[in-house]
């Protein structure tokens, strides 16, 4: 693909409309942070980084860019793990950190209404202000609503609240011509025409770019808890999973963890996780408006995990308990990410009575690559993080181990019935693995869809498909 | 649009994929059944009508429509009511009802998977019986769950559980072009790529034929109460619903009814309604594990209807007092229908807070236009359907009022922050009227995605866009 290079003439329009200050043209100007996202496998820095407060100045930019055949690359925080935030035709990178209002909450009909840039711990802040609730829980609380959005993040509490997607009931989107489009509203059902709002939600800033959305709430549960429960190794902790599920139970999350993992976040938070009698443990948290209505939840599944040999149960019913295990739970990315020079990841999801399967392949697959593999993940959603650690091999090595080890990864997930991203997206490092795992029919289709929406291939391009 | 006409040849090939006893053609061999839907606004014959058992047939026969510009209609039981499953280009009309066993139970994965054809009534009662739940809720039962899906249908219970999509985890899709797309899977959570699943949730048949559906399951609540609530006025009644709302308690239902449908339904029934002591009803329903968890939330609920001036509250605590009232409300629409000798139906969706102002434009318009109107609807999600009866108009005269009753009503949903539809989509009767809600990007880009999936516009041509 072949792109206009921004000269003076854009940069000029740029300031007109964004502000002289708002604009930041060449690497001199444009921070490192905008040259690559989380994980830092790709790297490119915009020709030109831009700031905006409000839709209109987005619309005017990719009218202009559109009608200057030149890329745009939306940008949040840059918490995204797949580099689907990275300029890497160059062009103009859209900062939209900065239009980050709240600017309503409707409590008749139960709607936050909130600029792209809101971050997701803000909004959960405000709304619990009001006894309200926004379920949707990713790992990283400081990735932008916008970001949570175009990857359907799901986050912790997906196995009884669902994903992201679950909670856009409207959105305002500016299309890769500049045409403001407002998909759905404050309204609980829609069958009017095709629901766009679905395609952009996971769409990764490639089909439009989000500048309003309205999200559905709900009444905040009175109630808490968390079991922690030690096991006598991952196997049989993983395999309890289904059998809960299968009493017809569903907690509120299900996380798994082994020892390696809380070693390196005890490590790298300075603090003692609450238990270290086992090699691995199941974390599970239910909610609900009584003790009484959460204790016959969790009583019996602690009597299902005692069954299937669990060592204990630790209850933590204390605000103090619980936040000394889910604030390891949060550290394990960054943990992991310090403990070695680089990583990279696989997000695969399965069904989950299949986990346990695919865990043990992937220690086998430690064995025989002889490369470290650390991981965590939803137990309850079937949704898995597996880090591939760098350790000290050399860039030829890492390039060649890491090819081959998330082929084998993906393939087995593909087998077990799952799918390369789970709620990181696909960005662009994992768009082959995609292309294997669906297969051609699916990729031409996909590859339509973005021309219907971007026939200049000037938003995002390089990403997904 | 100009499409080959059915030949010989063509009725040859159909013969030899569908067999000889499952391919109908002219007005002579094929049941009037299929020249129209529920409402009968739309009436055409399709050339051909053939039967399927199997994916295979379906790509067979889109395959070869592709290569001789065919039109396809898909048809599951008809239930629809704007047209969508009628073949108004001619062409051939593909029964899917047949397809239509239940293949798999999956109890780890909270799994059902279906064909198009197995009806919503039956999947509920199969689950029913491994103690587990089906939530969408929709007042037609014996339509097939492909037609549910391909409407993102809601129901009833939207208020608590949400509508279709949201219980769609995979779908099987034949493509226009015959191509087979597997979407998604027994999978929880996914951000690999476009969701192309959901946009085919909603794309009535235009987009792609489902011809397989993994549905998400619930555990079964344990126990349902229902709450008869009579108000002084449905103005009363209506306004009480956002106050629960924001009391944060989400009952599973809630719905309003007037005493003049009542009164129908009773003469179609011929059984009495439980209450006749007011002009308007709340109708909620909850569900729990256990009726203390119940009962904290329906005391709370009738005390706020009290302070609003309810004249009572009947608590329906037994499956046979439920029974007959959802019984009724089930017959809403067929007694509607019989009370007069055609009518249309408007499905908007508002925001929930404006229900009663949308009703009460209803009533305006009925004596402004001359017209009886007669409607009820999820007073808890914000869903209408209201009925524009014909009664003794000609047909000149009758379809003069409707397309003035119906712009009005559209418009004034708009002005509201509403939608053309929530649940019963668009088809070939609305089409208009969405565009001119929806405006013109949103209609092009509609378009493109048609074209995307279709670019001969042979699947189910001449709906939605």
């Amino acid at each position: 693909m072949t792109y206009k290079k921004i000269d003076e003439r854009d940069l000029a329009f740029l300031r007109s409309v964004c502000g002289e200050d708002k604009v930041f043209f060449g690497e001199e100007e444009i921070n490192d942070d905008f040259s690559h996202d989380e994980l830092g496998g790709v790297h490119q820095y915009p020709e030109v980084l831009v700031e905006v407060i409000e839709t209109s100045q987005v619309s005017q930019i990719m009218k202009y860019a559109f009608n200057n055949n030149i890329p745009v690359t939306p940008r949040g925080q840059g918490t995204g793990l797949v580099g689907a935030s990275v300029a890497i035709y160059g062009g103009i990178m859209i900062n939209m950190s900065k239009m980050n209002r709240i600017l309503e909450l409707d409590e008749d009909n139960l709607t936050l209404t909130v600029e792209p840039g809101v971050l997701l711990m803000e909004i959960s802040k405000f709304v619990e202000e009001h006894d309200l609730f926004y379920p949707p829980d990713p790992g990283e609380k400081s990735a932008t609503i916008a970001g949570n959005i175009n990857t359907n993040a799901g986050g912790m509490r997906a196995v009884k609240y669902g994903v992201t997607r679950d909670y856009v009931r409207g959105l305002e989107v500016v299309l890769p011509n500049g045409d403001i489009l407002q998909l759905g509203g404050k309204i609980v059902k829609n069958s009017s025409g095709y629901s766009i709002k679905d395609l952009i939600v996971g769409s990764e800033g490639t089909l439009g770019i989000v500048t309003k959305a309205i999200l559905k709430l709900l009444p905040l549960p009175k109630k808490t808890i968390s079991l922690l429960i030690p096991f006598p190794n991952l196997e049989m902790a993983i395999e309890t999973v289904p059998i809960i599920i299968k009493a017809k139970i569903i907690p509120t999350a299900i996380e798994y963890i082994v020892k390696d993992v809380i070693l390196v976040s005890e490590e790298f938070l300075g603090k003692k996780f609450p238990d270290h009698s086992a090699d691995a443990y199941l974390l599970l948290t239910f909610d609900g408006n009584s003790t009484e209505e959460i204790e016959r939840l969790y009583d019996k599944v602690a009597r299902i995990c005692l069954d299937q040999e669990a060592l204990d149960v630790l209850i933590s019913n204390t605000q103090e308990r619980q936040d000394s295990i889910w604030k390891a739970r949060g550290a394990f990315l960054e943990a992991i990410k310090a403990s070695t020079t680089e990583m990279d990841e696989c997000d695969v999801v399965v069904p989950r009575n299949k986990i346990a399967e695919f865990v043990k392949f992937g220690d086998r697959l430690q064995t025989e690559c002889h490369i470290r593999i650390r991981g965590f993940g939803h137990a309850g959603d079937g949704n898995l993080h597996m880090y591939i650690l760098r350790d000290e091999l050399n860039q030829a090595e890492w390039e060649e181990k890491l090819e081959e080890v998330f082929r084998h990864l993906y393939q087995r997930a593909k087998e077990l019935g799952g799918k390369v991203s789970g709620e990181h997206g696909i960005g662009f490092a994992k768009k082959l693995y995609l292309q294997e795992s669906d297969g051609e029919v699916n990729t031409l289709l996909m590859q339509s869809i973005k021309r219907a929406f971007d026939p200049m291939n000037i938003l995002n391009p390089g990403k997904i498909c």
